[in-house]
Formats: C-alpha cells, sequence, structure tokens
C-alpha cells in the first residue's frame, strides 16, 4: 500500500486484577502501536478508585517509569489511538474516565459508531454535556443513564443495543471488573486470553504473545463478557449477530505475527500474493515489496511464479522519527530517504513490485518514476486486494471517497497514471478464496471494496460531524 | 506571615471581544499570578467554538507564542489556580470548556461552593457523569440543566440562586458573550474594568494595570453581568446581598498596588502598621519585616512610632526556583536560603518585626532562633491582624483548624513558644476601623478571626469531599 | 540603577575535600547567582580525575540531583558566569578542565586579563591551540607550560606574574589541591572561610553563610593560597600589590548580605545614601527607591532627611521568567510588567527617587515618565555614586563608553533627557569617604567614573578581541 | 548477527561550499545513522570562522531547524559517532574544532589511531593539554604542530606519516577548503561525489544517493584530497599503501544499498549466502533470517539452495525507542519485544536460520530456545563469515576477546551451547572469492578472523588507555 496510509483507529487492551496491571498494558500497546501513534492512554482501577495516564504519541513516550509505579496494579485498561472521530488533541485520547455516585468507570473504543450524532442530539436534550468529541464519551453517556435502576449487565445490554456501527470496547470499573464487548457485526479483533490464570483483552494475539499470555478465543459478534473476581460471564443481547469482519484488518492493518477472526495474517497475506500469481502471471527478473508493505504477499507471488524475491528498495530504519524537511531544491526528498533503491539489484531488470493496496497513488507514482530514472526496464505493479472505491464508516480513516483513486479511475486510467507496464488488482472472489472464508455475504465487510455496508447510516455523516 | 502559607484559590481574568483576547488574558494572569501557581489556563470564544489552552506551573511556562497565536481574538478568559478543592492535576485546570446542543460554554471560577456535595448527588440522581473533583464542575451542569427552556439570563439567575458560598466567575459562551458573576456575599473580589472600548474583569486592578485598562467598578455581591456586542446588563437576582468582603485579601493576598473592593491593598496595610504602633508599642532600635510580607505594615508601623525601619534579612532573589534539597546536615537551610540576616544590621540590638500572619509557626520560630543565634538582644513581634482560629470555607487554603497554632495556644503560649520577648496582634476592632469600614457585621467576613461564618455549611465539609 | 544592567563577570566558590564537595558549590553558587546567569558549572577532583558538569542558565536548571550524585565529594569548585569576553555558548561556560600527562586541573575565574591577546599570540607560536574564546584557557596553557621542570607553587607564581589584569581564580588539581589567588590589586573579592575544618573560597560571604562556613578573611592582592591535606600554604610573588577594590561591587553588585573586601555591603550602601542626604538635600513628601536597586541607600537618604520612605512601585515577582513579548500597541509593557507604581501613594506627590546608576538613562527616563502620567508632582533623582563615564576593562561589562550617558551628557542635560526637576550624583569624595576607606589612591578602583585605570592596557582591546 | 552488536566507530560526510552545506551535512548524517547512534555534529565553514553543533542522541533529535539556519552554508562536515576510544559523552561528540593564530579548523574522525598514546606523551612533553580523550584530539594537535613554516599540504603529509592506524578523515578550515584523507592500508570506506559542481566526501554512497549526488570514485588507501576553489588536489605520502579494506563493512555495517570500496553491499551478501548454500547445504523447509541482519545472505541462500524464503520472526517497528523495562517475571521479554516468531510458519518445521555473526552468543542462544518451545522440530544456522575470533583495533567495537564466544568455542560445541541441530561458517576462502577480490592477502583486512593484523600494535593498547 502506498501512503496516504490508511488509519487504522485504535488498539485496545485490558487485564484483570493483576498486580502488574500498568506495566502489562504498557507492552500490550506496545504490541498494538501499529494501530494508533497518535495517543495512548493507561487506566488502572484499584481501590474503588480509577487512576489514568494519557498523553500524545508513541507508547514509550507517553508513559516513564513512574507513571507505571503511579498507576500499579489492578484491573487495567489501555488504548493507542488515531483518531476517526473526534479532533487530534489531549483531550480525546482514550480510556475515557468518568465518575457518577462513587463509581469510576473507564472506556476505551476501538471502531466507529454510526448513529452518534443521534444519540448526542437525546442526551443533550436531557441536559447531558461534553466535553470531547469522541463517540466514546457518547457510549460512556448512555451507559451510565442505561444504569439507573439496572444491574450492570443490563445498563451493558441496553446499551450494546442503543449503539449503532463498529465497537470493540474495553471498560474497567472501580469495582475491579473488566468488561469486553463487540458489536454484532463483529467488525473490530477483540480476543481473550488468559495469563497465570487472570484474564487479558486484546485486539490482536501479538499483545498476548509479547505479554506472554495464552490465546483462547476471539469474542464473538455481539459478545459481552464481564470478567469479575468469580470468573467471567458471557452474554450476546443481540437478535441475530452475524459476521462481517474487516477484511482490510488481514490485508494491511494487523501485525503479520497476529491471529485475528482466528486466522494468522502471515499465512493469509502470502495466500493472497500466490492467489495474485495465478490471477495475474507475468514474466520478469524479480518481484519485490515497497518495504515493508505487501512484503509477505510478495514472498508468496514469488514462492508461486517461481521468480527470484528481492528487496529491491532498503528501508531507511531511522525513518519515522520527525527529521528536518530539506529545501525545495531536493526534490523527492520524501521517496528516497524513506526507501533507497538497489541499482545493482534493479538496472537493466523487469520487476514486479507487490503492493497491499493503493489509496491516493501519489506515492506509488513517485517511486515508480524513481524506478524509471534508475533504469529499471518493465514495471509491473500487482495489488493483493481489489480496488478501494468506497470510504469506510466503520473506523479506517481511508481519505474521502473523492481522494480515493480508483474511485474516480480505471485500472487502465490507474496503470497509465502511476506509468506502470502493466498493472493488476486481485479480484473480490479470489481475495475471499484465498482468505479462506467460504460464504460470500457470512464472513467479511468488504464495503471499500464493493460499497456494500452490513450497518446502515446516515450519508451526510462525516468525519468531524461530531464536533458541531 | 510565616509558612506555611495560605494559599489563595484562583485569580481570573475576562475580555471581551477583543484581537488581542489570549495576549491580554496573558498579561491579566501575569500579573494575578500570586493568587494561584499551580496551573492556568485561557479559553477564547471565536467563531461559535472555543479553543483552550491549560496547563502545570506558572504562566510563563504554560504558554508559549504558538499557544497563543492558536487561541488568538475573541472574547477570553483565564485562571491560575491553586486547588481548594479538587486534586492537584490537570485535568483540575480551569477554564472548564464543555459543549451542548452545538455551543460552547467556558467558565472560571475563583472560591468554594459550600452545597457543591448535594449539588452533586442531586445531578447524578438524573444521569450526570463527572470527570473532575471542582465544584466548579458542578456548576456549569447546574447551569446546563438551568438553560432548558431558559434565556441565557434566566439560566445564570437560576443557577446563581442554586450556589450556596464564595464564588466569582467568570465565563465565555461559544456565541462571544463575557459574564461575571459573584455570590451575594460578595466573598471574593471582582472588578469591571474598560480597554479601548471594550470590557475586561479581574479579580484585582493589578491586572487592568497591567493591560492598560481602566478601572470601572467593583461588581456588587450577588452582581452578574453579561457582556455583549450590544453592552453590558446587569441583574442581581438575590433577594438580600450584602457585603461580606474577605479582610484577608487587604492583609495578605491581594497584590499591595492593587485597589480591591474599592480601597488601596499597600494604603489599607500601612494603616494596620500604624494601628498596631498605636496599639502596641514598644522601645526598639529598629523595625523590619520579614521580607516580603509584613512589608507594607512595617513601614507604617516605623512611621507611626518613629523607629527606624530596616531590612534586616536579605531576601534571594532567585528563591522560587525548584532546587536540589541539601543533606540532612546543613540544617535550617530552608530559611537561609530564601532569608539571611544582615549581621552588621542586626547584632546588638533590640528589634521589632511586623508579620501579616502567624498560620503554623514553624517558620516564624525557625527564622526568630536564627535571629537570636546571630546575636540580637530583644525580639518583638507584632501581627498586623488578629489571631487565626478557624479555618476558611469561602476558598482560602489555611491549614485546618487543628494545625491554626493560634487555635490551640494563647498569645503568651505563642509568644514563648516562638522566643520572643513580646507579642501583639492587631485587635479585630483595631483592624476594621483601620480598614476604614465603620459598620462592623456589615463590610468583611473575618470568620478566619472570630469564627461567624456568613454562610453556614455542612460541618463534616473538608477538602478533597468531592472527590469520592 | 536603570536598564540596561551592568553585569558582573562570575561568581567562583571551592571547597577543599569534603563529602559533600558537589552540593557545597551548589548551594555556594546559588548564593553567587546575581553575579553571572548565563552559564554554570561545578567541577570535582576525587580518585585522581576531575568531574565536571556544565549548562546555560540559572544553577537550579542547570544542575539535577543525579548531576549531584554523579560529581559526589571531593575538591570542588564552581562557577556562575556572565561572559566579558568570550561569546555566550556552552562551550564558554566554567569550570575548564584540561588533562595533562595523567593530571587534570580545573579552573573558574573571575575577572578580565588585559594581556590576553598578547598572550595567545605567544602560546599560539608555539604550538597551543585553542577550543574556547576565554582567557581563563589562555592562563590555564600558561599555567601548563610554567609546571615544566617546576612545583605547583612555583608555576602559579610564574603564570600569576605573566597575567595582567583583573584575576580572582579558583582551582583544583586532581591529587586534590584547592587553589585561591588574586590578582596584584585585588579588583574582585574572593574570601576565605573554614567549614568543619575544611576550607572554603567564595566571592561573598553570602555564599559562606549560606553553606554555614565560618568566614576567616579576604584574600590580599596578589595573594596564592594553595589548600592541601597538610593545610594552608599561602605566598605572594608580586614585588608591590596594592588594593584597588572595585567599588561598583559596593554600590551595585555585591549581595547586601555580604562583607566584601571586609566591610558589609548593606551598611555601605546605607552609608551611600545618608552622604547623598547631606549633599544634595531636597524637600519632598517621600523616598523611594526604584526596587529593589536603591534600596538600601533609600533607606539610608530617609534616615538622614526625615522624609517617609515608601515602596512606591511594586515589584512583580514572577518577573525574571522568560515570557511572551506584547503587540506593538501595550506600549511601555517593559516597564509595567516589572513594577507597578502605586497610584494612592504617589498621586499629587513630590518625590525623591534614589538610584544607585544610570548606565545608558533609557529605563530611567520611561519610568519618570509613567510617574508623571499617574499625577506626580515633582520628581527628584538622587544617584548614590558619580556618574559613570568610562568603561570598565576588569570584568565589568558596562556598555561600550558611546552607551554610557553620563559621558556625553552634563548632569543638567541628563536631567532635562530624563524629564526631573533634579536630579545630583554623589561625590567622588563623598562615596569615598561614606565607604570609609581614607586614603584616596589607595582603596579602591574607580576608573568607571574617574578614568584612571590602574592597569594599563591596550586601547584596541575590546569584548570580543580574543574570538578571531 | 546476534547481539551484543559490533558497533561501527563513525560515519562522516563532507560538502565543499555549498550554500545548503548544513542542510546537505544532516541528510547525509541521516543516511548513515545507521554507522553510529551515540552523537552527532556538524560544523560549517564560513566568513573565515567555524560554527559548529553537536549533541547526543539520533540525528533527527540532534538538530533542529534553527540549528540548520544558524549553520547554514559554506564547506561543512558531519559526523556521526559510536565512540570507540574515548568515554561516551558531549566532550567526545566530533567534529572537533579548534583555534590557532587566528584560523579554525573543524575535524571528523572515523576510524581508531594504534599509536595514539604515543603520541599524546610526545605533546604533552612540549606543553600540549587536552580536554577530550578522542585521538581525534591527538590528531589535530599533531597536523598544528606541522602546520609550522609549511603549507597546507606539508603539514597534511607530515601528520599522515605520524599516524598509525585505522583512519578516514574529513577536515574543514575557515578558509573553506574541504580535506578527506585515508590510512595508507584503506581500512575504512570513503568516497568522493560531485553534487551540482560542488564536491561531497561519504563513508558510503547511501549518503551520495540521499542527497542526490553522483558518485564519482573511492579514496585510495593513503591517500590525501584538498578540495578548494580552484579544484581539487591528490596526493599520497606514504611509500607503499596497500588495501586492506575491512571485510565486516561487506558482512554487517555498511548499509545494503551502499556501495563500498566498488562493489554493492546488497549483491556482496547475498553472494555470501549462496557460498554458504554451496559449503554447508541441509535440507530444510524454509530459509529465514533473524530480521534485518542476515536478511540478504538469507535471499541468496534460497536462492542458491532452492528452499523457500520466510520471514519467519517478526521485527516490532516501534522497537529502538527506549521503553521501560520489565518485572523480572515476563522472562525473555527482550528476545520477544523485538522479534516475534510467527507461530503458524514455523511449527513442526525444519528451518534454516542465516547469521551474518555470533558475536557473545547470548541472543541467538535464547532465540533458538523460544522457537524449540513454539515446535520448531530442527533448527539449522548458518553464518555468513568466519568465526569471530580477535578483537578489532581498527575501530570496531567488538567485545573484548575475552567475549567473543568463538574464540573460546569450537563449532561444535557452539553449535551444542546454542541448541542447534547443525551450525556452520563460512570459510575466509569461500567469504574472500565471493566477495569478489582475487588475491589474498592484498584486498582485506580479516584480522578478527584470522588474527593478522595490518599494522602493529602494543598490545596493552586497550579501549580507555587513553583516558589516564
Amino acid at each position: 500500500m502506498t501512503s496516504q496510509r490508511p488509519r487504522e483507529a485504535c488498539g485496545i487492551f485490558g487485564v484483570h486484577q493483576h498486580p502488574d496491571a500498568a506495566q502489562l498494558c504498557y507492552f500490550g500497546l506496545y504490541a498494538l502501536q501499529h494501530r494508533g501513534q497518535e495517543s495512548g492512554g493507561i487506566a488502572v482501577s484499584r481501590d474503588k478508585t480509577i487512576l489514568c495516564h494519557k498523553g500524545m504519541g508513541l507508547v514509550p513516550d507517553i508513559f516513564q517509569k513512574q507513571d507505571m509505579v503511579k498507576l500499579g496494579g489492578g484491573t487495567g485498561i489501555g488504548h493507542v489511538r488515531y483518531s476517526t472521530t473526534g479532533g487530534s488533541n489531549i483531550l480525546n485520547a482514550q480510556p475515557f474516565v468518568v465518575q457518577h455516585k462513587g463509581r469510576h468507570y473507564a472506556l476505551a473504543h476501538n471502531g466507529n459508531l454510526v448513529n452518534a450524532h443521534i444519540l448526542k442530539r437525546e442526551l443533550e436534550d436531557e441536559g447531558s454535556i461534553f466535553q470531547t468529541t469522541m463517540d466514546s464519551e457518547i457510549a460512556i453517556h448512555l451507559f451510565i443513564k442505561n444504569l439507573k435502576n439496572a444491574t450492570l449487565e443490563e445498563a451493558l445490554c441496553r446499551t450494546a443495543l442503543g449503539l449503532e456501527g463498529a465497537y470493540a470496547f474495553v471498560a474497567a470499573t472501580s469495582h475491579g471488573e473488566l468488561i469486553g464487548m463487540k458489536d454484532p457485526n463483529g467488525f473490530r479483533p477483540l480476543c481473550l486470553g488468559k495469563l497465570n490464570g487472570r484474564y487479558v483483552l486484546a485486539s490482536e494475539t501479538c499483545a498476548l504473545d509479547l505479554v506472554q499470555a495464552e490465546f483462547i478465543r476471539e469474542l464473538n459478534p455481539g459478545e459481552i463478557v464481564i470478567i469479575h473476581e468469580d470468573g467471567i460471564r458471557s452474554f450476546n443481547p443481540h437478535p441475530a449477530p452475524k459476521r462481517h469482519f474487516c477484511i482490510f484488518e488481514y490485508i494491511y492493518f494487523a501485525r503479520p505475527d497476529s491471529t485475528i477472526f482466528e486466522k494468522n495474517v502471515y499465512e493469509t497475506r502470502k495466500a493472497h500474493g500466490r492467489a495474485l500469481a495465478l490471477e495475474a502471471p507475468v514474466k520478469a527478473d524479480l518481484v519485490m515489496p515497497f518495504p515493508d508493505s505487501g512484503m509477505y504477499a510478495a514472498i508468496g507471488y514469488a514462492e508461486a511464479s517461481g521468480i527470484p524475491f528481492e528487496m529491491g528498495m532498503i528501508r531507511n530504519h531511522y525513518v519515522g522519527r520527525t527529521f528536518i524537511q530539506p529545501t525545495q531544491e531536493m526534490r523527492d526528498f520524501g521517496v528516497r530517504v524513506k526507501l533507497n533503491p538497489v541499482k545493482e539489484v534493479l538496472r537493466g531488470k523487469d520487476i514486479i513490485i507487490i503492493e497491499d493496496s493503493i489509496i491516493r497513488g501519489t506515492t506509488a507514482k513517485t517511486r515508480v518514476k524513481a524506478l524509471r530514472e534508475l533504469g529499471v526496464r518493465k514495471v509491473h505493479m500487482r495489488i493483493s486486494c481489489p480496488p478501494h472505491r468506497f470510504p469506510c464508516v466503520y473506523g479506517i480513516d481511508f481519505s474521502s471517497k473523492g481522494e480515493l483513486i480508483a474511485a474516480s479511475k480505471s485500472v487502465e486510467e490507474l496503470r497509465d497514471y502511476l506509468g506502470l507496464d502493466s498493472l493488476h488488482y486481485l479480484s473480490i472472489e479470489g481475495l475471499v478464496k484465498a482468505t479462506g472464508i467460504e460464504k460470500k455475504g457470512d464472513g467479511f465487510c468488504m464495503a471499500c471494496f464493493d460499497g456494500k455496508y452490513p450497518v446502515s447510516f446516515d450519508a451526510s455523516l462525516t468525519k468531524g460531524c461530531l464536533e458541531g
């Protein structure tokens, strides 16, 4: 995938009653950092109260040793975020912590509610005030309202039924309970694990691996779990939950070493690459990814096609840190500083580039041009998913439809625009088959490819609509 | 006054529709920094929204040039704070900003509500959630509830009638209105000024001076002013407002160059010193303050008594910055690092020290001991107010009653405890007469001296009661 | 004194073989902070090596607890600096530490060498290279050359005889020796003290007071002391040392609670004020300083004249911290932010302002104007020293001669320029007599007043000449 | 290669008279960051002076936009460093800048002098003083001595003949000259490029690529180039220069996209992998590197053996940032946080791991154990160079000989220690042949493998010997 990259809403993590709760959350978030680099936070419930520390930036920059000591042990939840709704500032960092009648509640959310604006209007009519532009704040208001004359379980069920859209929540109460909750389509991943007898929740299994927790299972669509001292209670208030896993988690977001929705991501990507080799073969000297995206599909393509795999462009390991921008004369600097092509490997060759997606096409165009100038002979590109033609309303921040280049250009036009000798996308059928879920329709949300949105929404809803 | 020093709740400032609103707030807060050094914030209303920047520490450390640029012009309010209720952290910094039905409101509060816990319970029963432990958050919840089917003016009046205790508020709306509001006893100062045709509100006139605004008048007890594009509207919903100005503002808190409650502080302190010289004369070689507290009363005492004024102890101008604590062997370091006695001025002399108050007595005791060791012959102390025997519930953080040394020791016991040759406090009558308000009972709150609290409160109310 | 203020070169401190050496240096520098706020450093000799920590800014900002722990105990020296020669950067911070034949030497210098450029040329001819623009680096090169086939004592004597100008040095060797050294005119103060049996050296006694060391004596002009395990050795290699104490240390630089050159500064300043009252009496309602400069002379003037002393302008205690500059419209902001006049005290009055010096006159002019606008009737100014007409080449950074307003304007012209009703300077005779050194010519350097420079120098020497 | 990793001394860069000199150096260092992450610096010569900015940490953390603006254009040199001699602190950061007779010189050094201690003793006998423990300071002292009655060219030649060991220097003079210099064995890489008519020097061609300079040629062993306004002068004062390129630059240090000593690094590493497949074939399901080290050799091995290439362990992209260390219970955390094995790819498989070296073996052992626990069946390891048995004295900081595990264990012992099924190292012959230099003896320094040191040295010389 070439920039401007889609950005995942969030990664979430939780652990029930553990003496190292804050530190486990820290490492859980560390493993989930790829899901959100804008802000992060950890909240720990202990002694009938909840402490929280949040900040802007990457996890190691937000938390220092003394923060861990202060947060300490208990029931902890953590969150890393790239905003999909709400502006980018510290107020909107999560977990979101509130007090009500002497009890504290902390919530961390991955996803996007499509009825947030309706809920907010209703709440405001009853006198609720808001301090953030996050739909998570709406969810917690609704939950507190639902708590009136209700048990925790009842309040959670009523809240779940009131929310529409994509959500995977972890929450903690000042009584030490840990809560996990998924929307009835199961758009976003959330799995349950166990560490020394204590339950753990995480967006991806790579977080379980890092804290050495054992993987138990993925939560079901619509499932709510309450973990307390006596064990775990699971219930599902939704009449007809149905799998609509976000397929783009497999293609791009999730870490290759994770298992999500019960399949390994690395193997799935390789399968996409192999499928692509079968669907769109071409003669060439080598197959290469733009590192690191497309890496595993490229290995799969090379394997299936027998064409040698090479790392034709070298990634600068120190990029990612902010650096001083060069003067205008140093053209195409942004491309070179991240990836340097290896002249000796590429010059005079026919090459196949494997990418996982094309969003706006700008970066791909520049890179292809750089390869041409270096003396590459033929440049073929293969994309390991279908063209992105529709925006996501369930928690992934693509560009708007207007910016999705595949929404306005045919594959041929795009090939010419990018300066390629050939361009092929993996078909929807190929993608579904390679991913390995048989029944189309039950299984994945592929709205970004086919425009079939599993949960209807107000078309005027756009990012920022909650800010007014 | 000797430490541990009482700490003022807050300083507040506001300006209506000015292109340099943020910067004027910055300088207003700069001038009011003595009223709160724990945190500060500025909120500016412009284009139907409110931007806010808050932080821990001193004003110049919280705000950088780029923050000023970002906040810009419009209707601005600012706040510096030392917490009286609520813990010390950034969440509790003010102004407090909320959204409701597409409108934003920002509030900054100086004072302390005595019915906060009752109001909070009522609000929670209706489903309100809280994110801070500030009673200001309670006030804004109440205000939003009162807005239902009401004009801004009506909502403010209803809210004012619902709040009990001490409050001086400045507030801004996203429609550009600036609001000022005082409790019906007028405990805390708040004055109105004008700058190039634009209204300004400030805790003390020193803030008007710094921004070169013209002083108009002190707000009346119970008065509410709404400043909007067409001018200023004033109203007073309270049936029987009555002056109970905090007399300790004159004695200690306010800056000497300020006029509060319509009298100059410097002159008032000198008058206290003169009254003290008449009430408690003594022969001595020199009169001196512990700088900088007691300075003006000492000048007044010297003037009335004819005894020379000296600066017998020199203040280190760089103290105030955090410094590394010395090892245990360097005893009494805390005293010496702040004030160094001038041996040549003091040795062998009889001296009169003028202080503005004694709270716990610890520092005074250590300083007197240091003077004795240096070779001072006789040490007389005169305090420019009566003994502090009762805690303040209206926004000043003395020690609790148990820590007020004058609550448990007679003047004679205190004299012996401090190692003095003589000790006298200014009498209540002398204080009132010198301050210049004739009718005792209408005029000042002197609860910290006489225990007569103008607004009754639940005795179990203590700092932190709102945090549960 | 009104800005732009003269800036002292430096404050220096040293302690011999003490387990808390670093911390004692820290507090010594803390007490001497008024002598230099640009950079600071501490070097501690222990275990045959020297550790050093330096930084830009104020002492509490430069050193953290861990630095103190790392530097630890041994023989320590410290330095605070405002640069007189050499640019303002960390390279030029002191102490200056070098290695030679396995030994380390650390040096801290207060003063200014007038033959630095000659010495540097000679050293370079022999192959010496330089990394800084400090004349202290020259001194240490010379010392190392002199060490060849010589004892430490011999090398120090030879070095002392080679240096011309003003210097007070403290130095430490990796063998644990502490060295103090003064030029043969004794321009700059340096005193010897004792703390629990260990020797201490400091620019002023206020540093001894803070660390609770006992004052022993001021070093003599030209004296060198080497303090080692067996005691102290003093020697004086100069044929005819003669007292030329910098009189401006008394008038302005030194802290009032210090004793330098064996007289207390506070008492000396009061004596200047009394002499001024006798030399230039005038009828007025009050005497006031521009705080805090002129404070003690004002007390003396009030005492001798019988006119009441007032603090007519209030200093903002938080100024000193960097703050955001206001827009152009907020005119004269720089004056008001530092000092706010008390209207009620000043309006309609005839006042006498006591200042300790006028350098460029700009600030004084603005302040007088502000007082006039406030409604002060008559403004008389009295300066507690003669007019500054000549630059200092011995370590004080006045403006250049061209900028010294008294160099180009008569007293009458200056009075009119500043907008005063009257202006008088203390006479040289009055100053000398009040300071209490009888024999004119032996006693003080008054070159800044009379142009008689005790050590001749190359007139082309200006600040920065060593930087080429 | 498995940790503890060898650390390269330095990366150096220079540009002659360019208006964007500082920025070009910044980007040059950015590209060379892999050669030193401890400190960095840039010095720019302009207007007869040299400005320098240095700091600890990574290039983007050391330099801010304002530093670039201040340094500006002219002749610039830059340096990134991991210390081989001298302690780790800012004093030892380079470039090293000195002044002599009004001229400034800046020097940046990659390598290690083996006669530094002898030179230092001689210089000290003549009165030289030292401020750092860098052998670069010695070189510049020697150069200044040699400048006496000599031209720049003569002084450089004399200095070159006096230095023994490994050095690649770039230097700048305040007259704008840029100097490049290599020791007569040519241990360290240094190449010449051209950018818009201006000469550039860099350790590796990846730095030329980033600034879009054209590669001209590698400097010859012993060559000195002086670049000035009129062009470039090259000369070689050494009687018998001979190629002894550091072969470990190919194996590990240099970036794969660089060309050093005139061969591409990526292709060379692949050739090593292919040679390894021929020397030590084994049946397995997959070939994998421990990313990212061993990557290119693994691709070569896979290609030559026909065994599929996989990325069996996933690197966490955010590692590298400092993070909070976990509690003891989270065992092997350091391994997992960097690399997470992909269970689904590895379980039940026979695997071949390609590494580029084993230094202490600790990390390799832990990783192999983790793979075993995961269920990998057979683990074969192939190392793309011979065993490291001897320390490097020419600028690479391996562990000392005592810590080199291959110095004390046979290959069989090491195989058992690491828990492998088989272990093979590439032979010296295979390495030389694959790298492509025919004549053994002329070509590479392989002292770390065979103990044949091209330049003799005092065996007592160890890191830190210059610090006394």
